[in-house]
């Protein structure tokens, strides 16, 4: 199958270990960069060497950043004092694009989940606690509302009650907009369970 | 909308303006990145850029290659003498995986489309006629079935009439409106074997 050559077949072999890039996908990215003009071909591969390089954690929340604080805990006019805990940091970013949340967060990179060996060592929980020695109001848990996610929210609120610290969960139900017929019976159950007076 | 940190969103800006990937591939592709071990994170961007710089042309049948002239035209095993006429490399190698296809190729790199401002000038036609100045038994035209591909392919068949070569158009087999590198080795192959005389 080598009818490209063998720096175009690396640079496929290389895209299609991405995630979601199948190979029809590799190749049509591959093609793409060989077209690109140079210095644009230049600017990512140097950019994506750089965020690799220089992105770290961020020493308070553990989001992954380029400073010693990340933007979001850096900015005094959020509510330092209200954490949301959420497993990676496209939980945060979504959050963050409703431009409603006010607080600071927490991310563990990753959940609990004893079928794929992790444990809560494994994630981001002794910083958490480590922050929750200091003043904080309230504790929202905000992982997803899969099996990992759960117990990842039951687990930190065992562990966090004793310190008396308002803990709550984001609500789970039916998505606005949600067709009912197309939702799951599980979500459709705690949606009745978790019913508001009107 | 800053909450990852400058480098984080350069690589996710960087990788939105790829072909085929949103925003949300985008940032899943950038953390998957920035969580690669070092080395393999520098395998990518260097193959990149050597990809981006190394490949050129093949001399014969203008193909992207990273040698004066591709694995496909080096092969003395392969009929020099049976040109084969894709729109692009990814056409090539679609024809390349039916693995029955034993001339060679030649790559315009586009199709002719008024309406997109591409002309005959524009496509590797001159190579092509150059070609045909040789020793040259039969010119198969796998131009896809859309609009621009069907006028490329009569129009190469007007200008190479008069050389009095054998000039073939792969069956319609190929659905109109269909893209090569998307279509099926089995539908390829009927395609091929029920070429016509044009």
């Amino acid at each position: 199958m080598d009818y490209y050559g063998s720096q175009i077949n690396a640079l496929i072999e290389e895209l299609s270990k991405l995630p979601g890039i199948g190979s029809k996908s590799a190749q049509r990215l591959a093609f793409h960069i060989i077209n690109l003009p140079k210095e644009q071909a230049e600017k990512l591969s140097s950019t994506i060497i750089e965020a690799r390089n220089k992105v770290r954690y961020c020493s308070c929340c553990c989001t992954l950043t380029d400073d010693e604080l990340c933007p979001i805990c850096k900015n005094p006019a959020r509510n330092h004092k209200q954490i949301m805990v959420v497993e990676n940091p496209r939980d945060l970013a979504a959050y963050e694009k409703t431009g409603r949340y006010e607080g600071v967060y927490h991310v563990l990179h990753g959940a609990i989940s004893p079928s794929r060996g992790i444990g809560p060592a494994d994630i981001r929980l002794k910083e958490l606690m480590t922050r929750l020695a200091g003043d904080v109001d309230e504790l929202i848990i905000a992982t997803n509302s899969s099996l990992e996610g759960e117990a990842t929210a039951m687990y930190i609120s065992k562990l966090v009650k004793p310190a008396g610290i308002k803990l709550t969960r984001i609500a789970s139900g039916v998505p606005v907009g949600g067709d009912l017929e197309y939702i799951d019976e599980v979500t459709l159950l705690r949606a009745l369970e978790g019913r508001v007076l009107l």
